[in-house]
């Protein structure tokens, strides 16, 4: 994997870069939408392509190894050919799903032991064993395997969860390095800086993930339900640590303003639910601000749903069509709505990318955060 | 609205035609995808013309009466602005969804009286009615306002039904020739033959529609239980007596069986749930047979779900991915079946039509029932 930073705002820390991977490249800043069981709900593979752009998908860990697991996965010659997907793909680790999904579980130094929110059958999680999962799923960019902790929560509680996520990571990294890929294109390992909403465990765990020079950094447990604010203070605290040369990856993050303010503070890489997940319920985030599309209002408002952003379904289909889909509770609203949110928000980081380069970014974002997230 | 016969097959009744309409050209034998809510489920209107290759699809009265209501879709300026699809609509007449769908209905000599399944709300249907709101949602072909009586039936009950419906008829006829289309174009209108499974019922039914001389005309109560030998029995009976010079549309049939043997016995065209409802279940019509995708069978099958249809739904993905994606409940899963199923449905006309042109239907036809319904 390479990264090139080919521009830097000269009034925040955003940068224009591009990630270099043997199933294509990446232009950064990126959004990844969410392919939680192999596929972008509601969303065809091509649509991903063509409609989208979408340059990069995530995959869980926790949802692949449970369906359809690592037999049919590897006999398919990994998540790529099974999906007939073959841009990038990367995988978390299957931590945050251990804790948000699983009824019970148990964290032990050596592991988590969790049951299956499918068929309660219980299963074992290791640092070395999730490694071995994500080899055979054959994501060009993984994930160490790491507890990811709530909001709020105890600063003891932090540093321990901490200390064993920089301990599990250690065994993370024997084992990736010791192990080869599956099917011939290379993987590479992101590591995750942990520490909650404290500065000095940030400081600190920031440092540690540092001092293991992977190819890239990830930035964990924000977004989990701490006040914004708070979320850039670690975010800008800990972008001023890790290495600047490396991409950094904020998870989960985050609603149109957060990622415009996350690049602002040195962030490459984002991927979050919400643009799908909230296009589910009606909700449409568009150039023009957000509409709850079941509100009376749209009833017979028949201009397209977003002019301005282009492509079919954001302009073939009206607001009252849609509205109507909606309420009717027809499959294809999930389809127009999610196709819409994702092209809005690789629309975004894309803007977001020629004004960096522009050398206009600061400028834009304030403005553009206002636009965007306006209730229309 | 013209039909024209292109070809006739000398072993059987078939015939290769075409429908002139306003909104383009619909070749037969056809199959007509139903777009019950505005929607054909979980299928884009784009893949409807680009991969299923849709001539015409359908909507449904009593759902596009209840919501989005008329206000709405005459605002809109119709149903094909509405929901974005510019190619012909054909209405059913709503008869079929008060009997089946709404909780509690009084049939009348004046009309019916029926709650909504959406919200309990008491409405009134009258043959003026329909025609009225087949007029507001401006469909291509609509369709008389009848009563299809289910199966079994008393004889008494299905006489006294049918003569209602002979009866409402010609009050549609009044109301439809007394008024004109809301949007420019023509419409026109299909009577629709009842009489249950009672050949001197049908015979006489099939003589009294004849006598409107509509410009095509619908046999219905069929495929609604009945012993597909039945069916066949009553269509072979009402086809000849209809005018063979008109267009003759089986409703709600069928299988794939179902629908090659009907196109022997003269029908020019046909709708049917099955595609798109059977496709959410799971179950796919290949070129080689019929395939529960849930089946273990599957599970490691990367074969393209059906190489000899073509197109990329049915090529890009494999069976084990369908499968998983089935099994995990994904909306995709709906999508991929329901556009690769829609596709074999008018794969299968499309190749009936050149048969017939080419002579030789009935041989054809005979071995492509036992290919296409076999299990697989």
């Amino acid at each position: 994997m390479n990264f090139d930073i080919h521009a830097k705002d000269t009034h925040c820390n955003a940068r224009a870069g591009s990630i270099t991977t043997e199933h294509g490249l990446i232009e950064t800043p990126i959004f990844m939408p969410v392919g939680t069981a192999g596929s972008v709900k509601a969303v065809h593979q091509r649509e991903l392509t063509d409609d989208i752009q979408a340059h990069i998908i995530l995959g869980n860990t926790y949802h692949l190894y449970l369906r359809p697991g690592l037999d049919v996965l590897n006999k398919a010659g990994g998540l790529h050919q099974f999906n007939s997907w073959q841009k990038p793909i990367l995988t978390d680790s299957g931590g945050y799903q251990v804790y948000s999904l699983s009824g019970t579980r148990k964290i032990k130094e050596e592991g988590v032991t969790f049951k299956s929110h499918i068929d309660g059958s219980t299963h074992h999680f290791s640092p070395e064993y999730v490694m071995d999962i994500q080899r055979i799923i054959g994501a060009d960019i993984i994930m160490a395997f790491d507890e990811c902790t709530p909001y709020p929560c105890e600063f003891s509680y932090a540093r321990k969860s901490m200390e064993m996520t920089h301990r599990w990571l250690k065994r993370c990294c024997d084992r990736f390095d010791s192990t080869s890929p599956e099917y011939g294109y290379s993987q590479t390992l992101f590591p995750i800086v942990q520490g909650s909403t404290f500065k000095d465990l940030r400081k600190q765990s920031a440092e540690v993930i540092a001092s293991f020079e992977r190819e890239g950094n990830a930035i964990g447990g924000l977004s989990v339900g701490e006040p914004a604010e708070l979320m850039y203070e670690m975010t800008e605290l800990v972008c001023g640590i890790l290495p600047a040369h490396k991409p950094r990856y904020l998870m989960g993050v985050g609603t149109p303003a957060n990622i415009l303010e996350a690049i602002a503070l040195g962030i490459d890489m984002f991927d979050c639910v919400m643009p799908t997940r909230n296009a589910r319920n009606g909700m449409l985030f568009t150039t023009q601000g957000i509409i709850n599309i079941k509100n009376e209002k749209w009833k017979k408002d028949f201009s397209p749903i977003d002019e301005m952003l282009g492509g079919y379904v954001s302009t073939a289909y009206s607001k009252a069509y849609l509205r109507h889909l909606v309420i009717s509770g027809e499959y294809l609203a999930a389809q127009i709505a999610s196709v819409h949110n994702l092209t809005f928000y690789l629309w975004l980081v894309k803007q977001a990318r020629q004004q960096i380069i522009a050398g206009n970014y600061a400028a834009w974002k304030n403005k553009m955060v206002q636009q965007v997230m306006q209730r229309l």
